[in-house]
């Protein structure tokens, strides 16, 4: 690993992307390559097993671009696949869940914290257990929204159906009385409008990539991996699919138009 | 290939279990291997190319288990696979489009056909020219509904949501006019009380199951290779992910429980 190397970004899909655009706003000279799965999305619909064994392949596929870090920016990866991670590859490896929990617990007025997220992710529990243990006095409410990512990866951001598909999964947050949200899948940032509108202004809606990127910088720093200067950055995306649907969409992710997408098999 | 052999069925997921389903009552003393690729579900919303890598991977999958033909009950794989499956190995292979299309135009009076299929389906039109090769005077509309398999793999079949998606998705078919809708997709017969709904009594839903598995007792005495007598057929279930979500939502295609289904890595 050298200081030179870029971050490494690995997520399902298309939803780390929102990861990737807060390395760019935070870290602006650091160089990125990321990974998005998409011969295989969704993850939070799968097995603990297939999540974990898919996140080991994707590391390999960043660790062959001589990445000094990777963030894994899809939550039902780091809620079960962080720790093997962690103990095969002999880098720096940071998940999405603490960073997210960390806003969430210094948000909170009313200490009703709802959370929403894949099926995988919510019954890992690993949302739970960070909360326990930041603060123990906050009260959970958790929702698994399969059909987010779904819809996500189609671009019906505002359409009426998913305003509907909201509306349905978030009636046992609303009865709650919880005030923050997490945003548990990297996914739902780009459903933020609708999901607000059923939520009403009042409660607060936690996005983690911002405190990934914060995490991240803190890292590099911590491992003396960070790039300093004005070195012109460089952005990387592979993809396991074709990237014709990839590159329509990224741009809702991104804030701009991405043309060099390349396809690798993982396997 | 031997008499003794059994069937071979492949689907990305659940969906071509309503093709086994077919295959018991209309091919009581045949065995039939299904491998369902749950781990990579869906296929609809992916690539030509990646449809086409896992196809041939699942046909060998089903290879191994010494199959004397396969069906491709897979719409996507079928409309995108079919020949280079063909073409690849020396057995009978059969896919779901042409034997729905045959139900289709024998069931329409207006000739005007809906179809509705996954996004890979309907662009790879592969439906708009079954028809036009049976009979050019039809009329076809058709509509990718790219949230139905997510729907029916999370066993959403009557929630309201499904109805608002459904509505949305059929807007175009009730314009239209058409008397018979080809379910495209071998998940949609789980939709079909709410897909009847929506279209009223007076539009015939074409679910090509029955077709495929007249089909394949026409193939298999073709080739000579049908079983009879009075074996009592065995069935085994094959999948890419962990079984438990599969169990619990199989009895919904089958009609009965599944013990017995073992996970195989494709690679």
């Amino acid at each position: 690993m050298s200081k030179e190397g870029p971050i490494g970004v690995f997520d399902s899909g298309l939803g780390g992307l929102t990861v990737v655009k807060a390395l760019i706003r935070h870290l602006p000279s650091e160089d990125v390559v990321y990974f998005g799965d998409t011969a295989r999305v969704p993850y939070g619909t799968k097995s603990p097993e297939s999540i974990i064994r898919f996140s080991k392949e994707n590391a390999q596929v960043l660790l062959k671009h001589r990445v000094k870090m990777i963030v894994v920016a899809c939550n039902s990866s780091s809620s079960y696949a962080l720790p093997l991670l962690k103990k095969s590859f002999d880098l720096p490896i940071l998940g999405v869940i603490a960073p997210g929990v960390r806003k969430a617990v210094a948000t909170t007025k009313n200490k009703v914290v709802g959370i929403i997220a894949t099926p995988a992710t919510i019954n890992s529990r690993s949302y739970h257990q960070e909360i326990a243990q930041q603060d123990s006095s906050i009260r959970i409410i958790s929702q698994a929204c399969p059909l987010f990512v779904p819809l996500v990866e189609e671009g019906w951001f505002h359409k009426p159906v998913t305003l509907s598909v909201a509306e349905e999964y978030l009636r046992v947050i609303q009865k709650s009385k919880a005030d923050t949200l997490i945003l548990g899948c990297t996914h739902y940032p780009l459903l933020k409008a609708t999901l607000q509108k059923v939520m009403g202004q009042g409660v607060e809606l936690i996005d983690s990539a911002r405190e990934v990127a914060l995490e991240v910088k803190k890292v590099l720093e911590e491992y003396g991996l960070a790039r300093g200067g004005s070195h012109r950055a460089k952005y990387k995306f592979l993809i396991s699919d074709e990237p014709a649907h990839f590159q329509r969409l990224a741009k809702r992710f991104l804030g701009y138009d991405i043309k060099d997408v390349k396809k690798v098999l993982v396997k």
